[in-house]
């Protein structure tokens, strides 16, 4: 009856389809023993510190949060060395990332993106009624060269993520320079780093080096893996003052939540926590990948906190094996709308949670073997 | 630089601007006594069971928020006696006010509002590069026959407030009734009620009444206000299974973080709260416009939690007594940004909040008497 009252590139919107909530799987099968390993979550938890400094707020509940953030923001400025008018902040990436694609791009104009790359870059440009370019990626990862010729004049907005995900694949710091070197100045690079604090490669290209030499760079970051705030969204844009100011007229006043201001200051100011669990992260990554080359599996090599599984044995195996998997209390995210039907994206857990889904599937064995 | 890359309508938008928080004045003033009556918070905190639930959630931090908030939809599905269809959550009732704006409106497309309504209506309309039209007041309240005489065929959506922000208007059942039933069926009519829990006038014209009717029709609501949830941003629309499935593609997956899921459906729970909180808001009121009486200064008779107090006796007082306010730790809303430059906004405080304010403003009769 309104379909034809609405904005024109609504009906063309796909929503993400975020991975099974723990207490849904409960609700259908009455599972008590559940390890989800499906939404890249720190098995950590959040630091002590975000408890208390969340704890702390309860007596203001009832008021709004400082609309500008105004300790958050000084503590990213200090923490990244760029000033808070460089900073701009949203309820999750995802929010970041949509704002830069509403004030860069609309019907007519292209954004670029790359094929197996996070679901939410080619919605963002759905969402504006601008035309998303998928460039076919290379070994599972993003080809540059590739992605570099696909700009246009019309092309506004690139977005890249590295690593990346689902795929956990990592573009180095030579790639990286001749990319962003001969992207056109007026190009928004959005380059989405959600999973920067695993990488600990030396050839990684770390964004932020890069924000003095390219105003058309924004970098991406996130509350919601290494610190561990997943629940309360917090996360944050970097860029030129410029750029961000135009964020910033997009963003409503209230976008982060008081708890979710505090949290991520404390989270901010204990990185010890964060180390703890990228280390963590390690331990878990080598105990899946050694039981993938036990049970002969390929997999991506990932440098993020997930993993890619393969079962190209026969066509609809990922999908049975997620099945029986989800009957055992496993959640793991399956690949189908990336159009990676033979894969399953794995998150590393704790030990115990990673050693529950090698267990499950050495039991699958008769499927895939 | 890249002020030509940018959609055109950012430049024009002039960002909402918020009450000033407390910590910001303590930082400026170094006060100790601050009362913040800017913001229509609620002077009672929430609930027990709000952070009850919270501190329930508190092992889960790391957790994605469940994309679909499937408890949060029953309750408020099973209290209003909708479907979990006809509910769309947001960040905040601002971003599902901006959600329907972004849904029904674009360039060439005119969104009608009422003169010295809620300052997000126009910013929505300049967002989606829309064009406003402003409706004269009547009686510093909305005309809705001039509203419903604004409408033309290219008029996606009106926005409504009842009772109104900032001045605490209310239209009655009459002349709603003769306006929604001549609007025409294509035509959104969203219909905010932030303010609905505190009105107690049977002829008060409820939106959730009118659903069945009226599938154009949106009701907008939030727990920032008699819920006392502002801190955790969550409010939600109301509507026919169609429209709010519209709103649902463009919303984010995990706009609502998961300590406002479970705190709003323990708020719903706890209605003797919400009762306690219009109570104490009826007393206050009482209080508040008795002291103006006393003082002799005219107010705009108000049904939210919150009134319009005149300095009209020269230009410039209401800015000057603002100031004065400000010094001696009361902080209330001024309203040049409404284009009421000789009235404050005062929300309805605790008793002592209240008293604070008008002793205060009592010591200031030199300026005004």
């Amino acid at each position: 009856m309104f379909c034809d009252q609405i904005q024109p590139q609504i009906l063309g919107i796909s929503p993400y389809v975020p991975g099974k909530p723990i207490s849904e799987l409960q609700r259908e099968l009455g599972l008590k023993r559940i390890s989800k390993l499906a939404s890249n979550e720190n098995p950590l938890g959040a630091s002590l510190k975000v408890t208390a400094a969340i704890q702390a707020e309860f007596a203001d509940i009832a008021r709004y949060p400082d609309g500008n953030a105004f300790y958050l923001k000084s503590e990213l400025a200090k923490f990244f060395k760029v000033t808070e008018q460089q900073v701009a902040l949203g309820n999750g990436s995802n929010e970041v990332l949509e704002l830069a694609a509403r004030v860069f791009a609309g019907p007519g104009d292209e954004i670029v993106y790359s094929q197996y790359a996070f679901a939410v870059y080619p919605i963002c440009a759905q969402a504006v009624g601008a035309t998303g370019v998928e460039v076919p990626a290379k070994n599972w990862g993003h080809d540059l060269p590739a992605m570099l010729k696909a700009i246009t004049p019309k092309t506004k907005m690139v977005f890249l993520a590295n690593p990346n995900n689902p795929t956990g694949t990592m573009f180095r710091r030579a790639e990286w320079e001749a990319f962003i070197s001969q992207v056109p100045k007026q190009v928004i690079v959005v380059l989405d780093e959600a999973y920067v604090e695993y990488v600990e490669d030396a050839d990684y290209a770390n964004g932020r080096e890069y924000l003095e030499t390219y105003p058309n760079l924004l970098i991406s970051r996130t509350f919601s893996k290494a610190y561990g705030l997943a629940s309360l969204r917090v996360g944050f844009m970097l860029g030129s003052e410029e750029v961000i100011a135009y964020l910033n007229r997009l963003r409503e006043p209230f976008n982060i939540n008081q708890f979710a201001q505090v949290g991520a200051v404390a989270a901010l100011q204990d990185q010890a926590f964060v180390n703890k669990g990228v280390a963590l992260n390690k331990v878990g990554m080598q105990q899946m990948v050694n039981a993938f080359a036990d049970m002969g599996l390929n997999y991506i090599p990932s440098y993020g906190n997930f993993v890619c599984v393969e079962f190209a044995q026969k066509p609809g195996l990922a999908a049975e094996i997620n099945q029986a998997l989800l009957k055992q209390g496993v959640i793991v995210r399956p690949l189908a709308g990336y159009k990676m039907p033979d894969h399953l994206r794995v998150s590393i857990g704790s030990v115990a949670e990673n050693q529950h889904f090698i267990d499950v599937l050495k039991s699958l064995k008769s499927l895939y073997a």
